[in-house]
């Protein structure tokens, strides 16, 4: 491949550099080796951390987070070879595509019909579990960011709706409750959650980049943005029904191995293209991209030798999604809880989040269901919720960034301690219900 | 993630803004939009121009070069969208990813004990196979490019050296030949030929760098490089063979899902950059990596579920590995050869190739094996002959580039007809030389 001049002689991570002088130029010639060496950094500093987080009990998400934020601060005190990580292109662009990767991966897990099927109470307690968080967060914003506008205030409620439906049903899975009634609300609700999550995060961040550029906030604008996201979600779900098994059918006939990667790839990256363009995030059209196909649109392909669509993605997830944690950790700026006013921030924001959510246990009026358990299980933000501040991160009205770095690691710290505090909730609250002989499970 | 931006606003794919107009802001938001873009068009195209390529009995890698080269001469004729593909520094570095996984994975396939273990005929046959291209390479260079300097000479010798034994075991195994005595010394002259040729690539890459430092080639730097790349085959497969067992027993307690993906890029990764450092190219590291690991090193975790190697990286290669061969392909400046001379060059170029290995026939002396099939079968240069191409295109002496577009031209012409060629006349040697009933394996 041509060299490219605006990389070469790229000064390489200088750790290397130390235990090994004289290389310099030698490591110049190639642009891809400092970003190996970053590559490594976050693979090996996600897989210990993960490892420290699960045998604490904890998922392993929290770990990639946490080693994040070590490498961060190692970052921010100057330790050579790190402070690259969080600026270079190419890491952010890999991240990019780790995130569309997992959001995919979560579509994948449910389908269109699972959607349709949930039953009333798992629809009201994930609206009451978007719409009370939703209230309470732009409230949060109001009482502590009065300085800021009411874009940012609307952003904080966003980031405190989505569920994240991944760390509950591992702890459910973990407690032998998996099958019972209270996680089938939770996880029917988790996935109605997340649609509804990204519709509000589509369109606060329409709303606000329509602010960005200079065009007033009207009634007609929203319903215009209510309207295109509709439009997106609606419209990709049935042409892309329509489509994919097709689509995949005429692809079975294709000579080749990898045919099923590369197609379902293309797909999650086709739907994110054109969910940029329809001006929502991308994220969104890996979402629906997973949510639309389905094992049985590529059944030929698996039966051709392919394998599973989800154990495809797997090798690629662990290789692109942990530098997506990573980076958010290392986004973190320790420093700002020097300032206590960040500090209360997070927490205060955390108890909404934990609050906001116990809502949802309105929702449910069947008798012999643990309400206190769906309240718990719906808290934890995980992924979701990081993905939006990341989203936030890049939004700006005006010279005003809609997520400043304070906001940032409060927003995190939140995400953090949500999920933090699920696990434990959760077991203590089906243990403590449940007669002894059902709650051993772990 | 914090837009950066240098890649604020950037241009998406025209054919997209046409089918979308008024969409353009919303796109120039997310810098991965139109990289999304190109990978769709990547994978897409090379899923279908592979499976042209079985339909006519060829390996697939040939359908993605023909894919990219049809890319390259869209993008000449101002197709909009496609320019950008083979100049987008993103697409690059995946690419340079993906080769990376490419020479992992063939490093995989054999064991350092393997390389021990290849018989004294193996061993000659990759000599010879080695020796006599590299002498009729850089014999052709001397005769028609004359103008040029004597290390583009060297450096067509030396892309004339290694075999692509992916072709001819894919070839072997279609004609129920796999476990034949020809099919060994074959397969484990390759392996060989793999090695004597980056061997022979590090040198030569090595020498060119110097010169283009204004280091005059000397016989004691001379020695210095052929020292280099030795203590880094050598020491780097002891040092490995030595670590690699023992931090894979403790990885094996490591909790968590996607550890071995993990931790086998990471080393991978970490080779590739110890290998640039030493002033070698990288890939000559990911190869080294692939030999030393072997499952044994890595069984606790798949004991564990984490599932095998080969099989986890096969999804990330199926993703990662066509977008470096679309990109080849696409550098191929078809208008070159409207000079006829880049088209003599071609076609000499590819004479040398497929008579410099019949010289491997020469290092069989036991009765009936079949000789001729061997130097047939050690024709292909495919993924290895590219990946010295397009190092070469990112050499320079002073103002000459080492490979320059009609040159690089001529090189992916050779290896797409030694690896066209291959195929039939390895099947017609076979059936040609035994009787009919052991030859009806396809």
């Amino acid at each position: 491949m041509p060299r490219r001049p605006l990389f070469r002689r790229r000064i390489l991570s200088p750790i290397l550099l130390v235990a090994l002088p004289g290389a310099a130029w030698a490591a110049g010639e190639d642009p891809s080796l400092p970003i190996l060496g970053y590559l490594i950094i976050i693979l090996l500093s996600a897989r210990l951390l993960g490892h420290l987080a699960i045998l604490f009990r904890q998922p392993a998400v929290l770990g990639e987070l946490t080693a994040g934020v070590i490498l961060g601060v190692g970052a921010r005190y100057g330790l050579p070879g790190l402070e690259g990580i969080s600026t270079d292109p190419f890491v952010d662009l890999l991240a990019r595509i780790g995130v569309l990767v997992l959001l995919f991966e979560v579509g994948l897990e449910s389908t269109v019909r699972d959607m349709v099927k949930v039953g009333l109470p798992s629809v009201l307690v994930a609206t009451l579990g978007v719409v009370v968080p939703f209230g309470l967060g732009w409230g949060v914003g109001v009482l502590l960011l009065p300085e800021h506008s009411v874009y940012v205030h609307v952003f904080l409620g966003a980031t405190l709706c989505a569920t994240s439906v991944g760390i509950t049903a591992r702890v459910l899975t973990d407690l032998g409750r998996s099958q019972s009634p209270e996680a089938r609300i939770i996880l029917g609700a988790a996935v109605v959650d997340d649609v509804l999550g990204l519709v509000i995060l589509a369109i606060v961040a329409g709303v606000i980049q329509a602010a960005d550029a200079g065009v007033a906030l009207e009634w007609t604008h929203l319903f215009g943005l209510v309207g295109r996201t509709i439009v997106f979600l609606v419209g990709g779900v049935v042409v892309g029904s329509f489509l994919s098994p097709r689509v995949f059918r005429v692809a079975a006939h294709l000579r080749g191995t990898g045919i099923l990667v590369g197609l379902a790839l293309s797909f999650c990256f086709l739907m994110s293209v054109l969910a940029g363009l329809a001006g929502l995030a991308p994220i969104v059209g890996a979402f629906v991209a997973g949510l639309i196909l389905e094992p049985v649109h590529y059944k030929d392909l698996v039966r051709k030798g392919e394998g599973d669509l989800e154990h495809l993605l797997r090798p690629i997830g662990a290789f692109l999604v942990p530098i997506f944690f990573v980076r958010m950790g290392m986004d973190v700026d320790v420093s700002t809880f020097a300032d206590p006013g960040s500090l209360v921030l997070a927490l205060v924001l955390t108890a909404a989040a934990i609050l906001g959510k116990q809502a949802c246990s309105l929702g449910v009026w069947r008798r012999g269901i643990d309400r206190l358990s769906i309240g718990l299980g719906m808290i934890p933000r995980g992924e979701v919720g990081l993905v939006f501040a990341s989203i936030g991160l890049g939004l700006t009205v005006g010279d005003e960034r809609i997520i400043d770095p304070s906001t940032y690691s409060a927003i995190v710290v939140m995400v953090m301690l949500t999920t933090f505090v699920t696990p434990p909730a959760l077991t203590w609250s089906f243990r403590h219900r449940k007669p002894p002989d059902l709650a051993e499970g772990t």
